[in-house]
């Protein structure tokens, strides 16, 4: 069979934003669903990219652990830190490296983009690796109470395939690189 | 420095309900910042795990393709869906798997977990892998719209690599198992 990946089977016949922040807003559609049955949709529009940052000290890499909000629990992950629309993804993973780490790196390499979701959110994340890394002072924003720790890659790796780092954006860029093997 | 993780560093003052529907809801919190400035906190609440499904055959992968609404285009990832509340996840991996594909599968691995996101939503995911399998009819549900591919598991590895699969939790389940190496 032919598939035309164009063509949307959803109709939308109309779309109220129910909710808007700073960083999120949110609308729920009337739709007629593929089987043609109406429905509605809510979806949650995220303003700004989601950017991760793997910073790469020969073997050793970076975390962040941090208190997740939304969560409701304490997290370690890659710097990550989001990108307004019309800026630069780099400059962004740039300002979030050094924001939360104190680290400025000479090499970055655009390694892999993901949507988070896909149910209800249109979150997308782009992540990049770090090298050549120079330590200057970290200045968290006011949002952050951040924790640093330098281990090995391999460390990392054993903690996604443990479990001790379950953030999706986090994994991604560990076990990426991990296949990709620059390090292995 | 002792790092206590269980302390959450912010202070909720107030939560109202913003949106509910069958699937999510969101709040917004006024809450104290971990650096003590009051601030907004818009949370948006996943009602159901989201579920994924690594259908093996050998040395070849089930992947569906379908339009996923909230981002606006085709998606090709593993078989996917929603567990509710006190629904055993295996029993609706189960489901997704013949619902999507006709597959029923007579071995199944938990094989990971994760934070999809963790700026604003709390979606957590799951997933299987899914062994020894025999095909049925698929009967996929009204609001999707499906094609069903199966493909040499290499060729899910090199389309996540190459960016054609961004589904993050299509991404993390193939490229986990490409680490764990049970087909490498």
């Amino acid at each position: 069979m032919e598939i035309d990946e164009t063509v949307n089977p959803w109709r939308t016949l109309s779309s109220r934003q129910v909710y808007d922040n700073p960083w999120i807003n949110v609308r729920e559609d009337a739709v007629v669903r593929p089987d043609g049955k109406d429905g509605i949709y809510g979806v949650v529009h995220y303003k700004n990219l989601a950017i991760g940052v793997l910073a790469l000290d020969g073997d050793f890499v970076y975390l962040v652990g941090q208190y997740r909000y939304p969560l409701g629990r304490y997290s370690w992950e890659i710097p990550e830190g989001g990108c307004a629309e019309g800026e630069d993804p780099l400059d962004a993973a740039r300002r979030e490296l050094e924001e939360e780490t104190g680290l400025q790196a000479r090499q970055w390499v655009r390694a892999g983009e993901a949507h988070l979701s896909n149910s209800v959110g249109d979150e997308y994340a782009i992540w990049f690796i770090a090298t050549d890394l120079a330590q200057g002072e970290p200045r968290p924003d006011g949002t952050e109470l951040l924790h640093v720790r330098r281990l090995p890659f391999t460390e990392a790796v054993r903690m996604t395939l443990a479990g001790e780092i379950t953030d999706a954006l986090s994994v991604l860029a560990i076990t990426r690189h991990r296949i990709t093997g620059i390090l292995s």
